[in-house]
C-alpha cells in the first residue's frame, strides 16, 4: 500500500514508536488502524486508539462510538473513549461547532498521546488534502494554501496523505473492513463538502489523474513557498533599523506584499488579513501615515520607517453620501451603482428576477436617497420574505462576520432603508411588473483572512 | 467602468493610439467595441473591428456575421471581416478545431494589426481569466499557470481583464447593447464550460467575492513566479560550467526542478513535460546516467555535469509480466492491481458496477494472465459496447494521446486481452451476478503539460 511508503519517505514512524491513532469508525480511520496493526509486529509498534464522542449526531454518534469499542477489541488495540457535549462548548465559546469540535478533538488526542509518550496519527487522505487545497483557494489564502495538509506537524502523522479516498476503499474492500458512515458527509452546508461533491468531480472529468497531478503540483507549491519565505525573512532582516524596518527597502522589492503580512504578523502576533496588507501596502505607496491592523495594532510610517504599535482600537469611520452612479469602496467592501432603464433591457422582468438582491426600484425612492454604513435602530423589511427585522437580527441571523458589519452599504430614502448589501432590496422598492428603471447595486466583500499554514488541520 | 481604470494601471493604450478589437458579437466584444467607440473623441483613439467567421456553425455563423457588420456600421468603425473554413483547416494539419480556429484568428488579426499600425484588443475578461487559471491547476501547471490571463501580450492588450462577466452583462444592460449568444457556450464537452457551468458555481458558493479575490491572488502568484523564475535564472548561471551544468549545484537547490525544466527548455527549445522533470530530478539523485525528453533530445549526467544532446528516438521499452498484486509504474502510467473477494465487500455487486473500468472476474481467466503494453494486431470486446475493435482504432476513437499509447497497460490471458487501462474489461471477464472474486485495476496516467505561460491565451 501508498501509506507505507509514504511512511518511510517522510519518517512518520520508526521502529518501537508508541502510536495513538485518532479512529472516528470511517473508512479512512478505519483502514489506518487496520494498517497501523498490520505494522505492529513487523515494526515493533506499540498501537493504541482515541475516539472523542461530539454528542453531536445523538444515536448516529453512539453507534459509532460503539463500533468504534468493538474493532478495538477485536484488533486487541487499546482505547481511549470520551463523551463531550461540543454544541454546548460552542455556544459558550462562540466558536462554530465545526472548530470547536476540532479544538476538543486534538486537545484530548494530545493529552491521551502525551501521557503515553505516543504520536498521534491521523487518516487524513491525499483527497482531503486536495479538499482542503481548493477551500483555500476559493478563500483567497494566496500560495501557502495550496500546500494542502502536509505529512508531520509536530507529533502529528499522516500516513494516507498520499493515497486518495478511493485507494482507502478498495484497501477496506480488499481486507473486508466494515466502516460507518457519517451522515452529515453528504450535507452541502459544510463547504468542504461542496468541494467533494461539486468541484472535485469537475475538475476530474478534465484529469482523470486529477489527484495524482495535484499531489505533484502541492509538493511543488510547498517548495516554492518555502523559498519565498525564506527570501522574506532575509528582505526583513535587511530592513531592519531601529524600532522598525526601512520602508523604501520594502517598497522596492517584488515581496513587499509577503514582506508586510510576514512583519505584522512577527511583530504583533496577528496574520493580518488581506484588506491589512493592502492598507500597508498603500501606506508604502504614501510613504507617510497610519492604518488599522487586527487586534487594536497600528502600523505606521514616520520618517522612512514602517514600525507597528498598539493603540486604541477604532470603529471603522461610518460614511453617508448621496445614492449615485459609481464605484464605492470601503474596506472590504465595494459597492457599483449602474442604473439600468426599462428600454435597454430585452428581457427586463428576467433581468431583474436573476439580480433580484442587486436590483432596487428607483420610481419608489421616496425623496433623497443616501448610501451609508448601519446606524442602531436600522430596520427593514427583505423583499419576499414577508417579515421586518432589524438589521442587527438580520446580521446575526446570516452570520454576517462581525468585522465586517460596520462596513455593509445601506442604501435608505426619506422614509428608510430601500436596500442592503447582500440581503437586496426592501419590499418598499423591489422590482415589480410595473418597474421601468432601476439601480443596479453590485456589491461584494472580500473577508478572507491571511493563509491558516495548514489549512486548519 | 472597470475597464478605464485596467486600461490605466497597465497602459494599455495611449492618446492617438489605433486599436482592432476582435469582435465576435458577443457580450464581451461588444461591451469592450462599445466603449473603445464611447472613448475615441476623449482618448483620441482610431478604433478598427475584425471578425474571423471561421464557418463551424453554419447560420449562427452568418447570423453572428451580419450582426458585427451592422454593428460597425451603426457605430462608425470600419471592420475586417474573413471568412475561413476552420474544420478542413484542422483536418489538413490535425490540430483540433478549437486550437486550429485560435490560431487562424490571432494570424488574422495580427496582419489587419500590422497593416493598420495598430494594437489588438481582445475582450478576454476576469471571469475567463480564473477560468482559464482553473483549467490550469485541474490540468497541473504548477505556479506559473495559475497567473491567469495577462492584461498585455505583446501588441495584444486586454481591456477587460479585470471587468467579470456579470459586470459585463450589466454594462450591456445599461447601455441597451444586444449581442449575439455561441449556442457552444453550455456545451460540457469543453472543458473551459465545464470551469465555467459547475466549478465556479460551485466555489462561487463558498466566496461570493470569488473573482476578486482570486484576481488578488492571481496577481500575487504572478509576483511569486517571477521571483521564482529570476531566482532559477540566477541557478542556471551559477551552474554553469563548460557544456553543461554542475549536477550537483542543481541538486542542492529547493529550485532543483523548476531549475532541470528552465535548462531542458532553453537548450531544447522544447518545454519538458511532468514526466520529464521527474526523470531528470531522478538522473540527478542517482549521480549518472541518460534519460529522453521530448523531441528526441536526451539529458545525460557525465562526471558530474549535466548537458542535453539531440539522438534517435527511442520508443519507449515495452514490457510484459505477470499479472500480480502490486504496484506498476511506467513513465506515465501508473496501475495497482488488488484482489477483492466476494465474501470481503458487502454490495458486491454495487462494487463492480460502480468501479466497472478497473474490475476483471478473476476465475475467468484462462490460464496464466500478464500485464503488458499493446503489440501490433491486439483485439478486444470492450464489455458493454457489443463490438470487437483493434486497439488502434479505440485509441484513435478515444483520442488517446500518442506519446502515451505506449505505455497503456493491457491485461491479457492465453487466448487474448482481457482488460485495457481506461477501458475496462473485455466482455469475456467483465463481473457478473455470479462473480465470486475480482481483481482491482485502479488505473491512471499523467500526462499533463507543462505551464503553457499564458493558459493558452
Amino acid at each position: 500500500m501508498q501509506a507505507r511508503d509514504t511512511m518511510k519517505t517522510y519518517h512518520l514512524l520508526a521502529p518501537g514508536d508508541a502510536v495513538l491513532a485518532a479512529f472516528s469508525g470511517g473508512a479512512d480511520s478505519t483502514a489506518l488502524l487496520h494498517l497501523l496493526c498490520a505494522l505492529r509486529e513487523e515494526w515493533g509498534l506499540r498501537v493504541f486508539a482515541a475516539h472523542l464522542n461530539h454528542g453531536l449526531r445523538g444515536e448516529e454518534a453512539d453507534r459509532d462510538e460503539a463500533f468504534v469499542r468493538a474493532r478495538c477489541v477485536e484488533w486487541g488495540v487499546p482505547c481511549f473513549v470520551r463523551r463531550t457535549d461540543v454544541r454546548a462548548e460552542a455556544a459558550r465559546t462562540g466558536e462554530s461547532e465545526e472548530l470547536c469540535g476540532r479544538r476538543l478533538r486534538y486537545a484530548f488526542f494530545a493529552e491521551q498521546a502525551e501521557a503515553l509518550g505516543a504520536k498521534i496519527a491521523t487518516a487524513h487522505t491525499l483527497s482531503d488534502s486536495v479538499e482542503t487545497m481548493l477551500l483555500n483557494l476559493a478563500r483567497g489564502t494566496g500560495l501557502a494554501g495550496l500546500r494542502g495538509i502536509p505529512p508531520v506537524r509536530g507529533n502529528i502523522v499522516r500516513p494516507l496523505i498520499e493515497t486518495t479516498r478511493a485507494e482507502v476503499e478498495v484497501y477496506c474492500a480488499a481486507h473486508g473492513l466494515n466502516y460507518v458512515t457519517d451522515s452529515t458527509n453528504f450535507s452541502r452546508a459544510y463547504g468542504r463538502n461542496r468541494i467533494r461533491l461539486d468541484v472535485v468531480p469537475a475538475l476530474r472529468a478534465l484529469n482523470p489523474a486529477l489527484e495524482r497531478t495535484l499531489a505533484r503540483d502541492m509538493r511543488l507549491f510547498a517548495r516554492d513557498e518555502a523559498v519565498l519565505e525564506d527570501l522574506t525573512a532575509s528582505l526583513l532582516r535587511a530592513a531592519a533599523v531601529p524600532g522598525g524596518f526601512a520602508a523604501e527597502v520594502l517598497r522596492a522589492s517584488p515581496l513587499c506584499a509577503r514582506a508586510l503580512a510576514a512583519a505584522a504578523a512577527q511583530t504583533t502576533g496577528l496574520r493580518p488579513e488581506a484588506v491589512h496588507v493592502r492598507a500597508m501596502e498603500q501606506l508604502l505607496r504614501t510613504g507617510a501615515g497610519r492604518t488599522q491592523l487586527r487586534g487594536g495594532w497600528f502600523a505606521e510610517i514616520v520618517r522612512g520607517v514602517l514600525s507597528f504599535s498598539p493603540g486604541k482600537e477604532e470603529p471603522p469611520a461610518p460614511f453617508c453620501r448621496p445614492l449615485a452612479p459609481g464605484v464605492l469602496e470601503n474596506g472590504p467592501v465595494r459597492l457599483k451603482v449602474t442604473p439600468v432603464e426599462h428600454a435597454n433591457v430585452k428581457k427586463f422582468e428576467s433581468f431583474c428576477a436573476r439580480y433580484f438582491k442587486s436590483v432596487l426600484d428607483c420610481d419608489k425612492i421616496i425623496g433623497k436617497a443616501v448610501i451609508r454604513t448601519r446606524r442602531a435602530g436600522d430596520f427593514y423589511h427583505p423583499a419576499g420574505r414577508g417579515v421586518g427585522k432589524s438589521l442587527k437580527k438580520l446580521f446575526n441571523e446570516q452570520a454576517v462576520p462581525p468585522s465586517l458589519r460596520p462596513y455593509v452599504p445601506v442604501a435608505a430614502d426619506e422614509t428608510g432603508i430601500i436596500w442592503v448589501g447582500g440581503f437586496g432590496p426592501d419590499a418598499r422598492c423591489a422590482p415589480d411588473t410595473g418597474t421601468r428603471r432601476v439601480l443596479f447595486l453590485a456589491y461584494d466583500a472580500d473577508t478572507r483572512k491571511g493563509a491558516t499554514g495548514d489549512g486548519g488541520y
